[in-house]
């Protein structure tokens, strides 16, 4: 299975509405993956290593595919509309990351 | 539940020892970590967001618990053994993170 990560940077100054983002970005993405896409999985950042350190990402959702083929086929009709609906929620630029799930 | 992520970056010259990770590591935080621990994920980095594009990370190690006192008690008194082991499969200093799940 893989997983594609999508880390959103806590910047001086950036903004994630992770209202926007729980109740309208991740359904629409679920709506446009289809059964493609296994689970999804939405943290948000609450600390970094020490008590009251900020946090690296302000938030990280994860999505689930059972191969790369698989995520790739699901996204690209949807590419546009799925990324278009970034700067609704934050104004910082995600890192996107494709992994292999070893357990 | 909470989620404690630990990012390993994949920089210029970073190693990553995958297998020393997953099967002596991880096995280990287990078992120092006991039943506080409800879960680990194991991420391997395979690439960014456009085909043949490097990962940010080489590896992501999920930890779950119910709370955050419920990791600082766990994890407080075996944190010298559980850190002073990064170096043995690794030359990078991690980034950690604690989140919440929101879904």
């Amino acid at each position: 299975m893989i997983k594609v990560s999508v880390l959103y940077p806590n910047n001086e100054g950036s903004k994630f509405d992770m209202d926007y983002y729980c109740k309208k970005h991740i359904p629409m993405v679920q709506q446009k993956l289809g059964t493609a896409c296994k689970r999804v999985e939405v943290d948000e950042g609450v600390g970094g290593p020490t008590p009251g350190s900020r946090p690296t990402y302000a938030a990280m959702g994860h999505l689930y595919f059972d191969s790369v083929p698989a995520f790739q086929a699901a996204f690209a009709p949807h590419t546009n509309e799925i990324m278009g609906d970034i700067p609704n929620y934050t104004n910082v630029q995600p890192i996107i990351q494709v992994s292999e799930l070893k357990s």
